[in-house]
């Protein structure tokens, strides 16, 4: 993870032949397939770590389908596919999400992230399944105004709430951590949280009512209503308590954390031809309607598809033959198994 | 392994609603697919062993290239394919061929093997990778007319060769076993060998080299040229020594062990499009020309394919989908994960 407000080398691009964004089983299977041609891969995931939604909504869910593998839980995958690629040594940026993706040569893209990393790749492959996981909008009347500005969903930098009259909302650990770990640099934090009921760990859910019996912190039970301030600056939050009386508290700054959801996300705006919220593409390469930009996985469409990890793992292998003639135009791509061939072998480490 | 000269029922046709052709990994993953949608499976295969080419060519050496597998031999994935799919009891004629495709229905196939199995299916799945092993033919002059009459390559019935003058050709494990095991039955046996060298194993060669030092039995070094006799009935083999005499050896009957070669075999004829020597499938459901008759894995081609193990998972996979609304057209196919639909999972036998 890089962050460009405190690594000065951030700015600069970081260059790869393909940039994979996605760091599920597709994506990471994908680094396999490419490095098998030598293109060295660079995975970019909008989550803080590998595994995307597989790891994250039900890693120890056993999975049944994957062939020849009768039972493995999802974080098993994932930990299988890694050591299975670990001889290509891929690269990873995590817990940014690509934005923009920018036709800059032929072959060739630049893509930037909301952190401001740019990445220059011969061929860029999507592999983000669902799309993105964004952070869900709480049903708050005019809050689009206040993002960005006053509004916030992460938490990019704690000196930004620095002496802030600070509003957090939610139930959850993302909400419950933050109260406690901002609690020493805001000036002051309001919890609101609809039922005075927490699903975050206990542990901090006691840190938290400890602030609160201390008078360090309010806690309000009810709901954010709608919103006061001038141009994207937050002075006040109109909230409904529980027990039906409206009350205004002063406020700079909200992080409201309502869960995640996924959503197709920037992918919208890349120009490729869309078919609802799936990328279309043919089945003989899984390349999009721009020329060496790839889709695989659940994120693509085309005729017949099934959205099985192991149709993105095809996906990916032809994929892969197909980017090899982007990333190496000279080259003739011989078609080789690692069972026989030594040469693959020896990229993979066993022979 | 069904006889039909010793089994009174293998003529009455073996009713499945999928007959599987090929019992490597793809055919063998095909059952998953097709059980997971209800669909019951039989699974035939020319060799005795399930496993295909695979278990066949290269049991012990590791494939790298199966996704989340690292590393697996052969038998090993063949091994995590059976436990895979036997919530499904799949049945499995082995050691047969299939021959003849007649569609009976619309949808339904008749097919028969070479040892008189009859199946009807309600849909066909060609996944006879290179095709069949079949034995190679020697290059002996004029070989042809004397097949299946008085000369065999492989041992159907050991009665067959009772009291008879058999000619035994080759140097590897089938030709010197038959040796063995035919010599009490036979008149007398002529073993026939370019060299004085034999590939298979030691004690069985001791044994054959023991019953030529007794007399009981020939050897003679050398190549078969020409073969004598009318109507498909052998007299002699002209035989040249490997010190240049040219003999004649009198027989009924021969055994040439040559070893085995893939040939596309009986699939050429059954009326499916081909490329060469490769089924011609589309990418959506993998159905030949034939409607009903799918073929997957490396006997199939189309744009971009690549004769991967795991492709023919995928094929597999949206195979099943089309092959369901052939079985069950009355029924909406409703696409589920095993991880999470506990109708799957019961169906797993996991829940």
């Amino acid at each position: 993870m890089t962050d460009p407000l405190t690594d000065p080398t951030a700015t600069a691009p970081i260059k790869t032949d393909a940039l994979i964004i996605g760091a599920g089983p597709c994506g990471l299977f994908a680094v396999f397939e490419l490095g098998l041609l030598d293109i060295k891969a660079h995975v970019v995931d909008v989550l803080p770590k590998v595994g995307g939604q597989c790891a994250e909504l039900y890693p120890e869910k056993p999975i049944y389908d994957i062939p020849a593998v009768p039972r493995i839980t999802a974080q098993g995958l994932v930990d299988a596919l890694m050591e299975q690629i670990a001889p290509f040594g891929p690269v990873f940026t995590l817990g940014e999400m690509v934005e923009t993706v920018e036709k800059i040569g032929d072959p060739g893209f630049r893509c930037t992230t909301d952190r401001g990393t740019v990445f220059e790749a011969k061929v860029v492959v999507i592999a983000a399944g669902g799309g993105s996981f964004q952070p869900k909008r709480p049903p708050i009347k005019g809050i689009e105004a206040f993002e960005d500005s006053s509004v916030f969903y992460a938490v990019r930098k704690m000196e930004a709430f620095r002496d802030k009259r600070l509003m957090i909302v939610g139930g959850g650990d993302s909400a419950l951590d933050w109260v406690v770990n901002l609690h020493p640099i805001a000036h002051r934090i309001t919890l609101v949280h609809r039922r005075d009921e927490f699903r975050a760990a206990p542990a901090t859910v006691d840190k938290m009512r400890a602030l609160v019996a201390d008078r360090k912190m309010d806690l309000i039970i009810g709901q954010v209503m709608d919103l006061a301030g001038e141009g994207g600056a937050l002075e006040a939050a109109l909230v409904k308590t529980a027990d039906g009386r409206m009350i205004e508290v002063l406020c700079e700054a909200m992080l409201p954390f309502f869960g995640l959801t996924m959503k197709l996300g920037p992918v919208a705006s890349w120009g490729v031809a869309l078919d609802g919220n799936l990328v279309k593409v043919d089945t003989e390469k899984f390349e999009t309607s721009v020329p060496g930009l790839f889709a695989i996985g659940d994120i693509n469409t085309y005729p017949g598809k099934l959205k099985l990890i192991l149709s993105g793992f095809h996906e990916g292998a032809l994929m892969a033959q197909a980017a090899a003639r982007y990333v190496f135009p000279e080259k003739r791509v011989v078609f080789q198994y690692t069972t026989s061939s030594t040469s693959l072998q020896k990229k993979l480490g066993v022979s």
